[in-house]
């Protein structure tokens, strides 16, 4: 008889640390207390009123159906032309699984991939599914540390030194969750040349593409044949909710991708396939563009703010919304340092913790896509409460 | 250098061998030719029209976000609410998984139970994806023949038979896909018993249950503590397209389930959720009841039919909306006939193949929630080919 209890996979799986505290501030906000939200990483912008209509008009047709499981093909055409229109990459619609969210892409990605034992190399910080995707599916997350000094975003160098025999793949996230890191597209091509060198596979977290405060770089798509890109439709065009996102793979891997999806998905959304196909229409896409305004003016005011309060902040973000800040002046237990703050004066921000182990204990991430209202208050608790400490 | 290929896992999950057939079924729709379609496990009957409505009002205060990876506690509550309502069977929602469709269920709880190498025995023949679960989890499926002289069911002897010391579970689905059989609660009770005392669990698939032609036992979630009660919004609600479905699981896996949940999936469509809500009210209920005097009189009028033609049908299906057929009158390779009759007669069926290796050759699948006019069609075409040929 073996042991009957949980699995190893899912005993080595952590939780999200940040959801206990968020279920804790829901607690508190019951009893009556004002929380100042910092951690979720959710647009405030609501879904663009195009893609809202066309839901509305499937449902009022009320065929919702089970669909191909790698996606209504009309829908990835429409994805493929995106990508043609704005960024000049040319891809065959057949190359692209529409995904429940980009956690389905990074799970059919690692399924299709991972045998026992291999390895996929991974910068720590970075965001926490990804490690646990490779652990779930019986793989090794090999995270390597970085930091400020390579904008918290793996190179070259890092990528060579770590690779082992047992290398299946290197995962980058660019625009980085949780630091803001883009990675220099040179230094992106070398390592994908070196990943094609040793037979491996270069994947490409790409979900916070669209929102980036510099001129973003081209797609990893636009790299060649052996590299798979996840996006969803969550971040850029303010679909959290929705679960639905993408995935470019490697063409000879997209057959067994599809038995994959059939057998552990069977098919998306048919609300969410037929509503997002309004998405890319040029009035829909000139609105989401325009929130970047908005997401740069948050971001340089809590950069701003932190900064004066205390914190330290090596590399500003070069994309997505968030702000990996040092809180080396005020803690070295930041897990304990969030916990604190969310009981004694309600901000909820992020541990480090959850984003991997290399100097975790003192960073903190905050989210910023808030108005300027929220985030000021936070910041008035949090100043307040550091200098009575 | 290991090898840089597709992993041993995907390897192993076969194709739904009737998408392809499908997928050919769509394409020479196109060209212009009138196919059969009795191949889609489907209800016919739209979505009850005041779930809509919900998804509807759910959509217009666009407020659609990440929710508990669990699933919203409300939605939660009202499953365990129909459970107590309906079963007479007293849960508390803390043990109830909202989740993905049942493919995210049973994901999950292939995740939360199986090591590299454990085994699940799993009736042969069953739901394809079944035994695809458990080896996209590294585990091995050990398929059990089953026939008509135990309604296609597992009994205690032939677990107890096929129980290994590296068993961990045993997987059984009632109503059946794709034999409509109903596993004897008194059997399912002992079978329960023997699992708990190897240290065991038990996942019984109920994702048919409340489309029964006779009296049900009650659900499985009676059982006990050790059982894992899979569940979906697609059949008996009539909401394949939305993805929704649940999971029952003992008490102390709950925790585990949803890290992973939140790791692997974030959280389930916030649109979905909000439209279930109203599934449970007296006159959707009701409505949906009234759909077995459809699904019954389609069972009665295709068995009859296909009798007459010279299938051999040794078990009329007492559930889901399947007849599983014997064929050997006309072939010994139901995959090539199930491709012929296609291509010549344009009736869309599905092979045994996909089902198990047990007798497949032999065994097609018609699924009858159509109408007696396009079964009719169907009948007449395949009557005609077997007399020509």
């Amino acid at each position: 008889m073996i042991n009957h209890h949980v699995s190893n996979k899912a005993l080595n799986i952590e939780p999200f640390h940040v959801v206990s505290l968020i279920t804790r501030a829901m607690e508190l906000e019951k009893q009556g207390k004002k929380i100042v939200n910092l951690v979720v990483g959710e647009p405030e912008f609501k879904t663009p009123k195009p893609i809202i209509d066309s839901a509305i008009k499937s449902l009022e047709q009320n065929k919702i159906r089970y669909s191909p499981s790698l996606g209504k093909v009309e829908l990835r055409e429409s994805i493929a032309k995106w990508y043609q229109d704005r960024e000049k990459i040319n891809l065959c619609y057949n190359k692209i699984a529409v995904t429940s969210g980009s956690s389905a892409a990074l799970l059919l990605t690692m399924a299709v991939l991972l045998n026992p034992g291999n390895e996929v190399i991974i910068s720590d910080p970075s965001y926490p599914c990804n490690r646990h995707f490779v652990i779930a599916m019986e793989g090794i997350a090999n995270c390597v540390p970085v930091d400020s000094k390579t904008n918290y975003q793996l190179t070259l160098e890092k990528v060579k030194d770590n690779w082992t025999e047992k290398t299946k793949a290197v995962l980058v996230s660019s625009p980085s969750n949780p630091t803001g890191g883009i990675l220099d597209y040179e230094e992106l091509k070398k390592i994908y040349s070196f990943v094609c060198s040793q037979g491996g596979y270069l994947i490409v977290d790409e979900i916070y593409r669209g929102i980036s405060y510099d001129k973003e770089p081209v797609s990893a798509a636009a790299l060649g044949e052996n590299v798979f890109v996840i996006n969803s439709f969550s971040k850029f065009f303010c679909m959290t909710g929705w679960r639905l996102g993408w995935l470019v793979a490697p063409e000879k891997f997209i057959e067994k991708i599809e038995h994959l999806a059939q057998n552990l998905y069977i098919s998306n959304s048919d609300i969410a396939q037929d509503a997002v196909l309004s998405a890319f229409s040029p009035d829909v896409v000139s609105q989401l563009d325009s929130n970047l305004i908005h997401y740069k003016e948050q971001k340089d005011y809590l950069m701003n703010e932190l900064l004066r309060i205390g914190f330290k902040i090596p590399v500003e973000p070069k994309g997505a919304f968030y702000i990996y800040a040092d809180a080396s002046n005020f803690t070295d237990d930041s897990y304990k340092f969030c916990w604190k703050i969310l009981e004694d004066i309600g901000v909820a921000i992020a541990p480090g913790l959850d984003f991997g182990n290399y100097r975790s204990n003192i960073h903190v991430r905050f989210s910023f896509p808030k108005t300027i209202n929220i985030m000021s208050e936070g910041i008035k608790r949090i100043d307040n409460y550091l200098t009575k400490t």
